[in-house]
């Protein structure tokens, strides 16, 4: 039997996760649990990177999340989840792996101007920010993370990672597997403005919504833009609601609508209010999970207290061949 | 009675203390050790700086500071003597407060490109060199020091110190004082060819030197240049023998050599034979101790562990309180 490979995976703890976080990076991580040895982890020490002028409600962030994670369907059994600031040793390898990380390597990284630019509102000139790769380098291989689920931004950053092992090896010794960045498909799914979801867009459906939010915030969802009235024939091809119909309703009822829309045969008003059932129906079993852990807070600060311990262990003793290899 | 005023300084392991460390930095630690609350550490992380590509040595270089700085007079019933790695605290900080830290004000550090260009056989363009003064922010105030003793050159550190404390109570809690840098005025001591003394200049005279190295090497030191034979008057002003002779033999010696000099009554080899000879008596306390401490591999280690004990309490109790301002 050969060894299961390790992934490494991590989210930002800036609020609570909606359904572009579920499919965008959260439901892949339910379906590999089973497959891989893997470790996710609350990033909360990247938090600070973009969101230190703001930090009051991270520590609720930390335990909504991990509601979030076990109530889609992440297990305790099955992976390894833990917070990153409560592993020292996440810090203790940053602070190395900066020694021999050329600073244009940083500069040079296409997402870090990218994303100074896009977040204007936030002063993001500072060293952590420049240093977020050396971060999430430390992050990966502190765990001898063998693969990397990532969106296609992300992949400059794991090629910076693997960079910076192949120095650290050459200099010191061979302690680090080269990470490898796997691209996750995910389908795409809009806010109800039809942007990106996104918690700063005001525009995303949460999975601790209840259903009357739920239920409001679809029906401001915008649909065709071309159909002006409910006489109209609409165009599911451009239609938001449409999308979350494939995504959430039985593929019967997503063809029914389909051919309904196209001949006016049914309005926007009704086909959100199916749409909003299924999705309803989608997040029920979530938020039966949700509202029981929720009254069990013991229960979650275990699981949490167990994966910090699990990951503490293991970057402990990465940490000891990383001394040796340093001499230090 | 009020609190002892709180010093931090810290030596980088990069070889062995030679007479400028001795008088530059050591001599005012002995002194101030009686009157303040010293911390005094082994800066192992900042060493990986600049020579991060040959760390083999700086174990063995540990071990040795600490039985130079004991012989020479640091006593552990009067200040804390630590190894900064030792304190997982100082890489957790310094990851914290690079959250808050403008690039900008690295670069536009004026030691940080004088040294790049003084250090050119080196490739300093790393991201850890560039935070080099956030790390040193770190030592210092995760012991809320008060005072760190610094020659001219370290002024602009302590000032970029001062700023991201400012930064931090600002953006969080009131946690840090202010350091305050304390200029340390020091006997100007040259190497045996007159440029500054320095490892790397192959020029110094070593506290571990034995007699016979002493000699050997004052024996090599250039006097006066302008003194060509035995017959010329010298002139002491200029000659860094006599400057040698101020620090270490009587007054009354000096003096009467001064006179010799300039009126050709006495050779260089002659009054290098002299200053040896006080030199060696002057150090001969320091290598007796050091005889001992070497015997004592044990008495050094038990030192080194309580000061490491001590400063990772003072440490960790630093961190709690960050992490409540942080909130996180």
């Amino acid at each position: 039997m050969t060894k299961k490979k390790r992934i490494l995976s991590g989210m930002r703890p800036t609020g609570p996760l909606h359904l572009g976080n579920l499919h965008g990076a959260l439901a892949n991580w339910i379906k590999i649990q089973n497959e891989y040895d893997c470790f996710f982890f609350i990033a909360d020490w990247h938090a600070l990177t973009s969101d230190y002028e703001n930090t009051g409600s991270i520590g609720k962030n930390i335990d909504n999340m991990m509601i979030d994670w076990l109530s889609a369907g992440l297990s305790p059994d099955l992976c390894t989840m833990f917070v990153q600031s409560q592993v020292k040793e996440h810090s203790e390898l940053f602070l190395l792996l900066s020694m021999i990380t050329p600073v244009p390597w940083l500069e040079r990284n296409p997402t870090y101007k990218d994303q100074i630019v896009q977040m204007g509102n936030k002063d993001l000139s500072t060293f952590g920010f420049l240093g977020y790769p050396v971060l999430q380098t430390a992050d990966i291989i502190l765990y001898k993370g063998d693969s990397v689920p990532v969106g296609v931004d992300q992949v400059p950053h794991i090629e910076i990672a693997r960079e910076i092992v192949r120095r650290f090896n050459y200099l010191f010794d061979d302690v680090f597997p080269e990470p490898e960045a796997v691209l996750t498909e995910s389908p795409k799914i809009l806010g109800i403005d039809r942007r990106k979801m996104s918690k700063s867009y005001n525009n995303a459906i949460y999975l601790s919504d209840t259903p009357d939010e739920v239920m409001s915030k679809i029906s401001k969802m915008i649909t065709d833009p071309q159909r002006g009235r409910k006489s109209d024939p609409g165009n599911p091809d451009i239609c938001n609601v449409f999308e979350f119909h494939k995504l959430y309703s039985s593929s019967d009822t997503a063809e029914q609508l389909n051919k309904e829309c196209r001949t006016a045969g049914i309005g926007c008003v009704e086909c959100k209010k199916i749409m909003g059932k299924s999705l309803l129906n989608f997040l029920e079993p979530i938020h039966d999970k949700r509202k029981d852990y929720e009254s069990r807070p013991d229960f979650i600060a275990d699981i949490v207290a167990a994966g910090c311990s699990k990951a503490r262990e293991i970057a402990q003793k990465t940490m000891e061949e990383v001394r040796a290899a340093v001499k230090i």
